[in-house]
């Protein structure tokens, strides 16, 4: 996406942030808002659940395929994720926000405006309500959110127990079959696939599906890093394994089926693989829960599997093991 | 401070954050601690204090001039003054790190145990319960910090009324000679004012007094940025100007004659000055405060003013207006 106009570092921090603070909303549950040393929220109960995520430019990615809104409204979805997987309703956040020589003005604009959007999926919408601007060598978005357990304990990664029905509340590998379609070199890829590269470039979970979830989850987590690797840490820290039924995977392989094929018709190989994306493909932010056997599944949700004694490895693709091949933000 | 040994992207992520964690304790206050997708606090109210800030490699700080510990250490710091002037108290805090290609896996430890440090310097000692580590072109330190008001009203910039004293409680000008010493050519000037580097590198504001402070002032703030501005930002925040008189100030001034004339005496310039240091030198972290008239100083906080009707400009020392002459973060 191309900016044009005054860059931020030609406008100066304190009247590039009071211009794209003024796209930003105040919500109820603000008691002091941006503009003091700290800001001030109140919640139902004086637990806070706090969760913090990175987007660096040309590692989580490429201001040629997202846009300034693309990236603010992503930022808030992600870390949104997070607290919904603990059973608790995002409140506010803080975004700290690291621009360089080149950001314009209009694409800091477009990032708040992306902000807000993301804040205003919530009912009531919530709140930025803190934020630092500073200057680097490329663009870093930090941001922290804080929601509220209302009462209720939160999920944890470490509570699935043998027996549990193992349920997925959202899509698998649409968010890597988005990435798989900007990077192929044909654009026309991405183009005939608008709904994959979306949930790539501006995810939305279904965050009233994920919280209905928690209500009777024994664990829960967000799928961040594919269902592989994610699989494996819920197995691992709750001391079980978990079996995944491939026929129970197959309706989410189906509807990529076809992106794959396009993308390995037009390149003359075949890189892509729906099963890939459905089994290791991150970015989705659906949620992995496990549920005492015999739960009425709320609308949406999926068992794909069911949790068993630890065995000998974390997790099983019907009754091949299924290795983690996830992403590592270090290493890749 | 050369680092040596592997780095952290040839140990990869999990590996590398697992050994830093190692380094990190649990605070009382902490229910779900890192490892899982959010963490969970305790406050003893459900109102939350909630600031960010960042420091860019070679933006806020040199990595020839701080080591990972001091690192790590200011940037707790940073963010807890911010909740002091709020009146808060540090619970907790969650640390986004951006490493670079070059980065030791010593480098990273070392911060640790300097984010650490400052942890405990607060009893009961606060926890880091979150974090991100990912992988960009240079080092950027996002720490966000929540504090607990323990039942007590926010102390707001927007809220000093005429009449009232102008307080400083702690040091100031002093790391800004510290970084005058830093800079100076000859390495030798720095050696000589060991404790003038020290603010400037691993600043220790006085927290205790700050949050006495913060009993009875009518407003606060932390100052980050220089005296002249943001006592300018109190003044124009809370509608009145603020009278600095100079003989209040002399004892800042007095402490940092002899570091600014060895470094003119150097350098044959006369460029070092203890009063620029002392009226718009940041980063002391000292707090700014007004307190209704007659009130009874805590040892150690210093009347410097006086709060009086708005005026033409925001801040005089004695009968001249005093320029606002900070820090901007993205202009410099």
């Amino acid at each position: 996406m191309e900016y044009l106009g005054e860059s931020i570092i030609q406008i100066g921090e304190s009247e590039a942030l009071a211009r794209a603070l003024s796209v930003l909303k105040s919500a109820e549950s603000t008691l002091v808002g941006s503009g003091d040393d700290a800001a001030v929220i109140t919640l139902t109960d004086p637990r806070v659940v706090i969760t913090t995520d990175t987007m660096v430019e040309n590692h989580d990615f490429r201001n040629s395929w997202s846009s300034g809104f693309d990236l603010g409204f992503k930022a808030v979805m992600t870390n949104a994720a997070d607290l919904v997987a603990m059973g608790a309703t995002p409140r506010a956040l803080t975004v700290a926000l690291i621009i360089s020589r080149e950001t314009k003005q209009a694409w800091l604009e477009d990032f708040a405006r992306g902000l807000q959007a993301a804040c205003d999926q919530f009912s009531p919408s919530i709140e930025v309500v803190g934020g630092d601007l500073a200057l680097g060598s490329e663009i870093v978005i930090a941001v922290t959110a804080h929601g509220d357990l209302d009462g209720a304990a939160p999920v944890l990664r470490s509570t699935a127990r043998p027996g549990d029905l193992v349920v997925v509340a959202g899509t698998l590998g649409k968010a890597a079959a988005g990435l798989a379609l900007l990077d192929f070199a044909d654009p026309t890829a991405a183009a005939s696939y608008p709904e994959l590269v979306n949930v790539q470039l501006r995810p939305t979970p279904d965050f009233a599906l994920g919280l209905l979830v928690a209500k009777s989850a024994t664990a829960m987590m967000d799928i961040s890093d594919g269902l592989s690797l994610d699989a494996t840490r819920l197995a691992r820290q709750s001391n079980v394994s978990i079996r995944l039924e491939k026929r129970l995977l197959e309706g989410y392989a189906a509807v990529l089926e076809q992106a794959a094929q396009s993308i390995n018709s037009r390149s003359g190989d075949q890189n892509a693989s729906e099963w890939d994306w459905v089994l290791h493909g991150g970015e989705d932010h659906s949620f992995l829960a496990t549920l005492p056997e015999g739960s009425v599944m709320p609308r949406g949700a999926k068992i794909v599997g069911k949790v068993v004694a630890s065995s000998e490895h974390p997790v099983y693709l019907d009754v091949e093991p299924l290795a983690a091949r996830g992403w590592d933000s270090v290493t890749g």
